[in-house]
């Protein structure tokens, strides 16, 4: 039974994907892109997210997108508006600030890892204007959050709204895109509305590694291109980044898989609350943070991998279900922590 | 039949490497390199180079390979000593540059993509000195060159010990490592022994996209790590890269490999020959670069896939072949040019 | 009669640093800082904090003086913590960011513009630890701050403390220093003590345009000097920023300007305190922020510079004043305001 | 008798240039280029160039100049094609890469320190393309170039004709621009009709430290404000820049001291020919190569000051006239120099 709760990236390959790279193994294939899954890939996502002329270029991390994709949107003196536990500024070591040359992120607080509108116009006001402070730039939402909330499509667009009112792109760090239209059961196309350059995740959700960056407007393609090609993501062998997202944007895999994790989250969110566990953050998807008893904590940590945030009293555990997890090993987890 | 001699990275995973991935995919593991392949592939390295303590980092691509490997070695306001037909200064679209933020690519001439030991002193005299030049930083070399040429071990030494007297560590950017070792029929300690950080390579010769990075000296691993982490090369699933790297140093299959594409490589060589063709280079390796009459090329490039260089009347073209070759299939492209 | 309370690099250069400029003008000197007036700065300084071993480098402007001294201090993937008010964070255009090449400003809470320990250390302990967030760096204090106000050399002592302990470099952005030692009325050694590295600024005191990077360890001199080439911040004509320095520090005029600046002040903080002004922060040196009524402000706008903070019912209006402002210049601006 | 030699660096501030700025320093004035003589150098310059929209600049070193207009022009992953003898490739210990974020230089041959058209065009044609390069950026000249030579209005059209048929922006390194057209006898506007971003020297020729970046297009003048702030050099005392420059432009001073120093240069190479000395470069303005007997070498400099290139048996020595230089002056060295 895999106990492993750490998080969706311990989770393995889904099939489907696995069996499309073996597949694209078969024949020599011109690199770099070159590759007939590509096209695929980038029809598949300008129809799902029904941006007609998108740009599609695939990296083999979440981090190399997000950076990468921001590095499109703003100057080194300009500044990206996120929330002060958005991965972009807690767990990708700089990365924003290596691709776009020192751009400064400006942090936004809101309840629940999401941005509070007034927040970002309060941050967003103490910036630009003179040439002493740096100058307005992007904005990047997450969805779902790294609390593991989500951000309904009426709150979504209230950030857009406002963003595009400013002339602020917009940037949606999409790791969890999939969970987050399965929580809301929402289209694509309704995800992405207000958004001008996606990092579409497919790691966390059944890939091996690749994410998508998807840009709205295929103007800055080229420039993209090469920003990738200097940071060492066009892949030689291309073709395997491909083949993994064309298999995970075949027959809904990626929905399907968001919804079985879902699922799995929900259950043990379920079952955390009627042990006595106390729920941080409600939680919409995958992701739940709970604070347990220490002697839960101690008896269920010798068989489950899972983080701890804290080493209080009711000490804060995250607990992330992948797409694979089963109700026994959910169910499992619930046994462990309530003795 | 695959006539494509395009490049080695249009060759496919090699069976036992595309199995380790499948079975690496069994069970949950610990992301970000805590997968028990990792110390496989660390102490395997270790003990190819010789280097005992040495710090061996993965990450998907050659490119960033060589400009971690750089970053790690020159400052900003210093050099890299290179050959002008490097890959680091032509074919990476100014990766040293962003990785190192701005170091100068000083080029180096000498026959064959290999540099000239005066040419080299030249450059590094014309360096350093005042605060108002660039600083010397570091050497690096490339083996099997981009020209599909090979420096001999006594050649390397010579380099290598000129970049010790004045205390300038050295890279090997060792995209074609194996074939280079096979080539000289050393081993890799040989290889490396003047060596400082070495980019080793396995995507072109059977993996899907891993390479290592193996740093002598250990003291700089963590500020590796951390640049790694900064550009969006540490791998969540990062046991696919390592499973790759372990199954490849497995049972001596990255030689092997690379004596295959070698042998497909010299045939090749022979064969361009006997039909007069031009060979422009001495190929060492697996890479021929020929001069062909222009009407060999406009036959065989109906069937055949592989890169013009320029067009002139009798086209320099550039035939690399991949582990896969089959003599069957270097005959075939034989045939075609000889009409 | 000047009534510009704009700031006080409004102010003119004292004439003692004016004569030494012309008298620099004599003769040809070599360049560089390979001028006579270099020594006796570098001695002066080091005399003065008690640094004997200090390294000095001179730039034009202050907030090149202090990105130059925190890209000595910090790696692009460390963070440095200052607070949210500190010139290296609001007034620079990123410059730390472009420096550092992509460092991280932290920022720390705290009444009066002084970083809270609490919360220093509360900021720091969210760094450091795993890969995937950014390293802890340097602390950058501000003394005079930003909102005119001034940390107590015990104040001092217990951040620095903290710093030591957890073996981070304190930098010390002195662009008003000699405003704080003449409102402490302590010594400059003092002042330093717990620092590392001090921009020792000329140009808000009588200088043209001057301000020192004061090192207290000289190993990192030379990269200091790379730096400093490499921004374009080296004079070739450097003997007219040595000879303003050295001018400066002569006779104490670097103390003296500023004892007669924070009179100004004070005298003005008094004055508007008699006239029901409410001053926003304890004003500790000649820089004063308060709330004046609508019609005040109005009145004395169309007469007097200065800057207008924001615009409530209550004005906030900064109030500058350099080393020239005389008794009768306050005055008259009070009246302006008293109407 | 001043025998400095070294350098036009090592020369005074001119009289009215020193004049103005005491003049500048009377009463307070708005900071950070809201100063009247702003507007008086912002005039002079478009009228001097013909180039009614322009946006002017100022810094205060030639490096920071250079740097700032590249910066401008090309994106980190384009190429700034420049001599090899250039400043910007020489002597700047990497500004270029800095400001830039990692541009290439990529080095052109040509005699006397000028840019073979046809080498150019080599250069020009080995870059872009495919994204595994970097693109092409802009073309940067030098005039009076680093060896003392002089491109003809002729030759810089040929050069800038190339330049717009490609569509790549040209920069003028003019920290010698004064003393080309003095030696060309032609105007600012010929000089600059190819160019788009000019660095208009002032420090060399009897300025404190001032230079202006000039650009044609104004539309990335903010962008360029930005990048000054950001990078340390807006001056808030900027008055005594605009003082220095305006008067620097006022009765063609700017001109006639060119005139000066080139006449003395060219009265110094024609008594060095005189005396068997070899001139290395054809000396057209005021900088002089030359080889000189070892003797002669050793004679002089114990009461001269200039730089010696290289040690062979004889000795090449760099003789710069700044526009002080008297007959007198020159003649005392060629005495030494003759014994």
């Amino acid at each position: 039974m895999n106990l492993n709760f750490a998080s969706d990236n311990t989770g393995p390959v889904a099939g489907p994907v696995m069996d499309a790279m073996v597949a694209a193994n078969a024949g020599g294939t011109m690199p770099y892109g070159a590759d007939p899954w590509m096209d695929e890939v980038r029809d598949g996502l300008r129809s799902l997210f029904d941006w007609p002329e998108a740009e599609v270029l695939l990296v083999s991390t979440g981090t190399a997108a997000n950076a990468l994709a921001l590095a499109t949107l703003v100057e080194p003196w300009e500044a990206v508006f996120c929330h002060r536990l958005s991965h972009v500024e807690a767990d990708e070591c700089g990365a924003p600030e290596f691709y776009t040359g020192g751009a400064k992120l400006v942090l936004v607080d809101g309840e629940d890892a999401k941005m509070a509108p007034e927040a970002l116009d309060a941050a967003v006001s103490r910036t630009g204007g003179s040439v002493h402070g740096v100058q307005r730039g992007a904005i990047s939402l997450t969805n779902v959050t790294e609390a593991g909330t989500i951000y309904t499509l009426a709150e979504l667009d209230v950030l857009c709204s406002y963003a595009r009112e400013l002339n602020l792109p917009v940037h949606l760090d999409g790791a969890r895109f999939a969970n987050a239209c399965a929580a809301l059961d929402c289209s694509a196309a309704e995800m992405v509305r207000g958004a001008d350059i996606v990092s579409f995740g497919g790691t966390k959700n059944g890939c091996m590694g690749v994410e998508a960056i998807v840009m709205r407007d295929p103007s800055k393609g080229w420039q993209a291109a090469l920003r990738r090609k200097r940071a060492g993501h066009l892949w030689s062998k291309h073709r395997f980044l491909s083949a993994q997202m064309a298999a995970y944007l075949r027959d809904n895999l990626w929905l399907e898989n968001a919804r079985a994790a879902n699922a799995a989250g929900q259950r043990l969110a379920q079952g955390l609350r009627t042990i006595g566990a106390e729920i941080v953050h409600e939680p919409a998807a995958n992701m739940i943070f709970a604070r347990l008893p220490a002697e839960a904590h101690h008896r269920a940590q010798k068989e489950a991998q899972y983080y701890l945030m804290d080493d209080q009293e009711r000490p804060l555990c995250r607990l992330v279900c992948d797409f694979t997890k089963t109700d026994k090993e959910v169910d499992r987890l619930l046994e462990l922590f309530a003795g």
